[in-house]
C-alpha cells in the first residue's frame, strides 16, 4: 500500500487559503502506517494580500469556501509533485468545525483528489431551514443542566438580574465592578453587550467542555462546565449575589491561568481564530440561522432575524448575505450521491445541531461521540479520553482504510 | 413518475451565463413522456455587463466554466420554484461540445441538482497531456480521405502551392483573385492567414459533416465533405489548377446559398457562436493542446506551442493561460467516483479525440456514433439519420430512464 497523505483543513478564516506544514502529529500518528499530516491552519502568512487582506471588499472577495477548496486542490497537486513518494499516494482530507465542512465539501467537489474525508463537528446543515434554529442553544443548555444542579437555571435567571440593575447608573456601575470589566458600562445598551458577551462565553464553554485540561479557546480545567457550575448552584439568590456567582463562573473561563486584571468584553475567544474573517464569511455565504426561546434553553428569547443580520453586514462590510447559496453549492441534505465521508459529532457540542448524525449511505457515515465536545476526536490522545472517543477514532480509521 | 426537466447547456461563450427558454422541442419530444427542454443558449441578453462584458479583464473575469456551472445551479433553483410542478421533478443536464463539457461537469459538481447528464461531443480530455495533440487533425484528415479519392492529398499539396505563389507579388495577386478574397493578400505573412483560414474551414467541415442539409456553422448540403471532395480529385495538378479546385471547395462552404460576392478570411463560422468569448476562455482555462505533423494528417506540420499561445493571450487580453487548472478542477481521467453521465461521440467528429469513448463504470457510459459528426445526436430527428445515431439516441434515453 502506498503511504497515505492527510490534508487537514483547519479553520479557514483568512481571504484565500492556507499555507501549511505542521507535519506528522496528533492522534493518527500511532494508529496508521504512515504520515504526513498536513495541518492547513490559519496562519498570518496565508493572507493573500498581507495587511490589505481585510481592507475592502475587493480583497475580501476571495474569502469564500469555494476559493479555499480550490486552494487545497492546487496545494495537493503541488505537494504531490514536491514530496518524494507522494505522487501516487492516496490523500485524505481531515478537518474540524468549519475545517470539517471544508473537508467534506472538498471530497464532494474534488473526489479525484482525495479518497475520502473525515469531517469532525462539521455543521454542514446549519443553513437555511435544514435544522431547527433553536437546537444549537438547547444543546448548550443541556450541557449546563447536566453539569450541576441549579446551573442552567442560575444562568437563565441572570438575564433579568442584569436587566434590573442596568436601569440605574448605580446598577451599571455595580455591574462594571462586579464583572471586573475593563471598560465600564455606561448605558442599558451596554448591558445588552454584557449579556451577549456572557451568552457567547456559555456557548464557548459548551464547545470546549473537554474531559481534561486544555486550551483550545482559553486555558481551562477538565470538564470546565462542571467547574463553572460549582459557582452556580442556587438560582434563587437575590440579583447581586446571583451575578457575583456568574462573575466567578466567567472569571474561570477568562482567567483560569490567573493574572488577568480586568475582563474585556470585546474578546470572547483568542484572536488566533481569525474572528474577523469568520464574521465576514457569516455576512456572505456562511449564514447560519440561530434562535432561542428561553424555554428549551437558558437564554433570553431571540428570534432568528435575517434582516438585522443583513443590515449589520451592509454596515460593516458593504455586503449582503446570500443565505441560500451554500445549499445550492453543496446540496443541503441531498448529498447521497457522494461517497467516503465520515461525519463525527460530539453529543455535548452545540454544533452537532447542524451536523450529520445519521448514516446517509454505506459510505457517508455518521459517528456520534456522546461525551464529546467540539471535535474532541481530532485532539491528541489523552489518558482521560472517554471510551466513546477512543472507539470513534478506531472506527474512523477503520473506514479510512477502506478508501482506496 | 414526475416529469423530467432538461437543462440544455449550449455553447457558453459570454461572460457569466445564459438566459433561457426555448422549450420542448428537438428529438426528445416524442421519445419521453414529458417536457421542458430548456435550451440555455448564448444569447445577447446573457451578457452580464451588456456591451461592457468584453471590455476588460475585470468584466471578463466572470467568463469561466465554474461561473457558468454556478449560474446553472441558480437557474435550476429558480425554475423549480417558478414552473408549476417542477419542484420535485428530476432534472437532466444536456449539452453538446463545450456545452457537453458543462453538462458533464455540472453533474460532477452539482449532483444534487441533476440526476444525470448527457454530454454530447464533449472533449473533456482535450487538456494537458491526457490525449495526443495530433489526433484531432488526423480525424479531420480521415474524414476527407474517406470522402473521395485524392481529396486529403489535394489539400496536403495545396499548402506548398500557396507557399510557391506567395513569394511574388503577382502570385499574391493571383491568390487573392482566385480565392475571391474581400481583402487582397499583401505579403507572404498574409498567405499564412490564408492557410490558417483554409485549415479552419476543413476542420469546420469535419465538425458539420452531417448526413443531410443543415446549417449549423454555415448552410451546407448533405455530407458536405463528399461535395467538397468532388472538386479535389487530382492532387497532382499544377499549383494554380490545384488551388482553383481548392477555391471551388471552400466556396461551397462559404457560399452554398449563393449571393456572397467575396470571401472574408476573418470569418470562419457564424458570429453567433461568440468566438470572442471562446478565445478568451482558450486564453485562461480552456487550453487545448493541438498539433499536426503532415504525415498522419493533411496539414502543414505545427508543434503545440504553449509559449506562443501565452504571448498571444497576453497581447490580446492581458492574461496568461493556466493549462493545468481544468485538470485540477474536474479531475482529468480520474473521474470514476462520479455517476450518471453518458458521453456520446461522433466517429467523424475531430472533437472525439478528446472525448470519453470507453465506458468508465456502470454509470459513466460512452456511446460512439461511427457516422456522426459534432453532436449529431442532439440535432432534430431526420429521415436521413444513420442507424447509428438513431440507436445512440435510444440508448441515451434508456440510460436516462434509469436515473432517478
Amino acid at each position: 500500500m502506498d503511504q497515505y497523505y492527510f490534508i487537514q483543513a483547519m479553520k479557514e478564516t483568512s481571504p484565500g487559503s492556507a499555507t501549511i506544514p505542521v507535519l506528522c502529529g496528533m492522534w493518527l500518528k500511532n494508529l496508521m502506517p504512515c504520515w504526513y499530516l498536513l495541518n492547513i491552519d490559519i496562519m498570518e502568512e496565508s493572507l493573500p494580500f498581507g495587511n490589505e487582506s481585510f481592507s475592502d471588499s475587493k480583497h475580501l472577495n476571495y474569502l469564500t469556501s469555494e476559493q479555499a477548496l480550490a486552494d487545497f486542490a492546487v496545494l495537493i497537486e503541488y505537494l504531490k509533485t514536491t514530496i518524494a513518494g507522494a505522487r501516487y499516494s492516496p490523500v485524505i482530507a481531515i478537518g474540524g468545525s468549519y475545517g470539517g465542512m471544508l473537508a467534506a465539501w472538498f471530497r464532494m467537489k474534488y473526489p479525484h483528489m482525495v479518497v475520502g474525508a473525515l469531517a469532525a463537528s462539521a455543521p454542514i446543515w446549519q443553513f437555511g431551514d435544514l435544522v431547527p434554529c433553536g437546537t444549537y442553544f438547547s444543546i448548550v443548555t443541556n450541557d449546563f443542566r447536566k453539569s450541576g444542579t441549579g446551573c442552567a437555571e442560575s444562568i437563565r435567571n441572570s438575564w433579568n438580574a442584569i436587566n434590573n440593575l442596568s436601569v440605574t447608573d448605580a446598577g451599571l456601575q455595580w455591574l462594571s465592578k462586579a464583572f471586573l470589566l475593563c471598560s465600564p458600562l455606561r448605558s442599558s445598551q451596554d448591558a445588552v453587550l454584557l449579556k451577549n458577551w456572557l451568552s457567547e462565553t456559555w456557548v464557548n464553554l459548551a464547545m470546549v467542555n473537554y474531559p481534561y485540561k486544555a486550551d483550545f479557546l482559553q486555558p481551562l480545567p477538565a470538564w470546565p462546565i462542571q467547574e463553572v457550575c460549582k459557582f452556580l448552584k442556587d438560582p434563587s439568590l437575590p440579583d447581586k449575589l446571583l451575578l457575583q456567582n456568574v462573575f466567578q463562573a466567567v472569571n474561570l473561563y477568562y482567567n483560569y491561568s490567573g493574572g488577568v486584571s480586568c475582563l474585556d468584553m470585546s474578546e470572547t475567544a483568542t484572536k488566533s481564530l481569525g474572528q474577523m474573517g469568520w464574521y465576514y464569511q457569516a455576512c456572505t455565504e456562511m449564514v447560519m440561522p440561530m434562535c432561542t426561546d428561553g424555554v428549551n434553553d437558558m437564554f433570553e428569547p431571540q428570534k432568528w432575524d435575517f434582516d438585522a443580520l443583513s443590515e449589520e453586514c451592509y454596515r460593516l462590510w458593504n455586503v449582503r448575505p446570500r443565505p441560500s447559496w451554500i445549499l445550492s453549492m453543496y446540496g443541503g441534505k441531498n448529498i447521497s450521491s457522494h461517497s467516503n465521508i465520515v461525519f463525527s459529532n460530539g453529543g455535548l457540542d452545540p454544533w452537532s445541531a447542524g451536523g450529520v448524525t445519521q448514516n446517509i449511505s454505506d459510505s457517508l457515515i455518521a459517528i456520534v461521540i456522546p461525551d464529546g465536545a467540539h471535535h474532541l476526536d481530532l485532539r491528541s490522545r489523552n489518558p482521560l479520553d472517554p471510551k466513546s472517543v477512543q472507539q470513534a477514532r478506531a472506527l474512523e480509521i477503520c473506514y479510512m482504510k477502506q478508501w482506496n
